[in-house]
């Protein structure tokens, strides 16, 4: 008799961004005049930069000849693409990483949901919370928590990111081997320092803990100073794995991009201590399980970095952080404490009260979809995060619902 | 102390197919003249259909304005695609498969190394030898299996697919509660009949096992009566699986995208017997650690069942069937005895001999890439498997060089 992974069932309810999608469509159904304002899943709504098209449109003609066709590309991406990676996502901010560390793939949330299957089903991990729930479902589903209890996973640690510790929180005091770290965090929007960061690379050294450093929304960080990059921090090789995605800085979603940073020597160990190279490890995972990034979709993700692609892709990044700028401006104004929306396109909004019934509220009364704090974790009550991925005009209809609403 | 999986370890060689990429490499290094021509790893060669590009581009200019740009996408694919898989690979067939039913993803070779994680840890396997590597080096990794022993590993059932039984074997006299099975055959170029199939599913049923049905070379298929999907048979829709791929069909092996059906109603059960819908698990892996095939993707493959895009990529399986017979009968007539390469891309040529012997003999005085049996497994040895997956002027001048190193 063929038997479950019984470690599936613990996960009760749905997906997040299922469940908001399946009570927006409820919403919707019942309301079928009503325009809804979608603040919700971090989706973009702005259309691919001319260079990228231009970029994609030729990579489609080449496949359509015998003499440029491209059929299994490189197991870790195409050296156009990694070297262009390297060279400007690393090497312009002073960061060495070699196109041989970076695995190109069809976007972060596999990358950042695959990577635990590397390790032992004993690791000890930990999570900030709120937290983007691939980062604990995919360790659940593998068997390292217990049940789930008031929210929580029995095993987890949680580290919570609060108002008190401006979201970013400290390494943990009781023993983790593995560590999920989110800069400009999804959902809080807050960033973290130089020194921060310091504090959780000295860590892993100390406790040959593994930092897994999402980094998926580096490309909205304007404040000079703050690292874009865990390999800006000293030491960082010997402990951190790094996630990119072309979804966010690009506008990819549907396109599907990523990549993952996997410096040479960084390890992890075996039950008898003998070091294990955990590049070598990824490339075995990722060669039998995968089997690359659509040719097409990395000459669009190669396209970012010329001048032109960088030059229009940047301005996208500043209409979303205006995006974000009207709403933290609104929201504040109506006296509502705001987080993040300045080096992210997140706003993480102290709704003092159940976040589900604010989503339910804003859904009815404004017809503004958000997603509720509660959703990312215990921590996570009382807050509702918006995105900043809309039309101006969307925004600007959406920020006037809104102050209608709050306003009563 | 972060640990690896240690798992991963048992697999001492690398991939067979990144094994093969450095034996070409290296020869190629040392012979930078040498005109090589590959007949290994199962890769197309062949421009995509024009209707395919043309539905491409088109997707490509969507994605450059506001009004037509998509982001994510539907969890399970876009319905326009899905409607069409159901309409044209099933449904045309005699066969019902609803949209509901179809995960579109970004490869075969993804989807059939991620479906183990449904499973418990300790369910009962039964693989084909010689196998896609994939099915089983998974497992392995999964923790299901001891360590490998001449080329076994210890806890798997393996079938072994042999001369005497035509390559497809009767299903399993021990218990097991999960095989995979994969016809047309990689890499033996195999098909069942549906009398051997309807034995896997009377099997299946009996014991509450679980196909997981590989047709990723069902387009290959042109005798009559043989089943191109497992649900042509009775009873299948209660005890399997089955995953479908683009890549061999029409070109998309750089491109991405393939499909797994998970009929509704069909179950695995826990510890304790309760049974659980194997099309929800699936669906919850997938929107937790997947995030979609690229949109540009599902539109070309949607043309791939328009009446331009069908016939034209029939007319390019057509093609490498040809390569096909003009392999066959050349070894055939060198006499070696050859199976597949009439309903398959692939030919099972009996060496009788050391395989990888024989794939590096070929290398080095023909310039032919194969790839050896043993690599597939250890009824594999003795065989080398070739590939029709290349133009016709190289395939007429592998005939050649391997006529003249193989007639001494």
């Amino acid at each position: 008799m063929i038997q479950v992974n019984e470690n599936y069932l613990k996960i009760q309810a749905s997906y997040l961004f299922t469940e908001i999608a399946h009570r927006v469509k409820a919403f919707q159904e019942s309301n079928p005049g009503a325009k809804i304002i979608r603040l919700g899943i971090g989706d973009v709504t702005e259309p691919l930069a001319p260079a990228v098209i231009k970029a994609m449109s030729a990579a489609v003609r080449e496949q359509s000849k015998s003499a440029t066709f491209r059929g299994y590309g490189p197991e870790q991406g195409y050296a156009f693409l990694r070297e262009k990676i390297s060279e400007c996502d690393f090497a312009a901010r002073g960061v060495k990483v070699s196109p041989a560390e970076i695995f190109v793939s069809d976007g972060a949330k596999c990358d950042t949901g695959n990577f635990q299957e590397l390790f032992g089903p004993r690791v000890r991990i930990a999570v900030p919370d709120p937290v983007y729930p691939v980062y604990v479902d995919t360790n659940v589903m593998a068997g390292r928590t217990g049940v789930q209890k008031n929210g929580r996973y029995g095993g987890l640690v949680y580290l919570d990111s609060t108002a008190e510790n401006g979201f970013v929180p400290d390494p943990p005091s009781k023993p983790v081997d593995l560590a999920y770290l989110c800069f400009p965090n999804n959902p809080t929007g807050a960033v973290a320092t130089k020194k921060q960061l310091e504090k959780w690379v000295d860590w892993a050294r100390r406790e040959k803990a593994l930092i897994l450093f999402d980094a998926a929304y580096e490309a909205f960080i304007r404040t000079p100073g703050i690292p874009h990059s865990i390999y800006e921090i000293p030491g960082a090789r010997s402990c951190a794995v790094e996630f990119r995605s072309f979804s966010k800085t690009a506008g990819f979603t549907g396109t599907r991009c990523g990549y993952t940073v996997v410096p040479e020597g960084l390890k992890a160990w075996t039950s008898k201590g003998e070091p294990v190279e955990l590049r070598q490890l990824w490339m075995r995972r990722q060669t039998t399980k995968f089997n690359g990034c659509s040719y097409v979709t990395q000459r669009g993700a190669e396209a970012v970095y010329s001048k032109e692609g960088a030059a229009q892709t940047k301005k996208t990044i500043d209409f979303y952080l205006e995006n974000a700028r009207l709403v933290r401006e609104a929201l504040s104004s109506m006296g509502y404490t705001v987080t993040g929306g300045t080096d992210s396109p997140y706003l993480w909004v102290d709704v003092k009260g159940d976040s589900w019934k604010f989503f339910d509220l804003l859904l009815r009364e404004a017809q503004v979809v958000t997603t509720p704090g509660a959703g990312f974790g215990r921590a996570g009550e009382g807050y509702i995060r918006i995105s900043a991925f809309n039309s101006r005009a969307n925004v600007k209809e959406a920020i006037a619902r809104l102050s209608k609403v709050l306003a009563r």
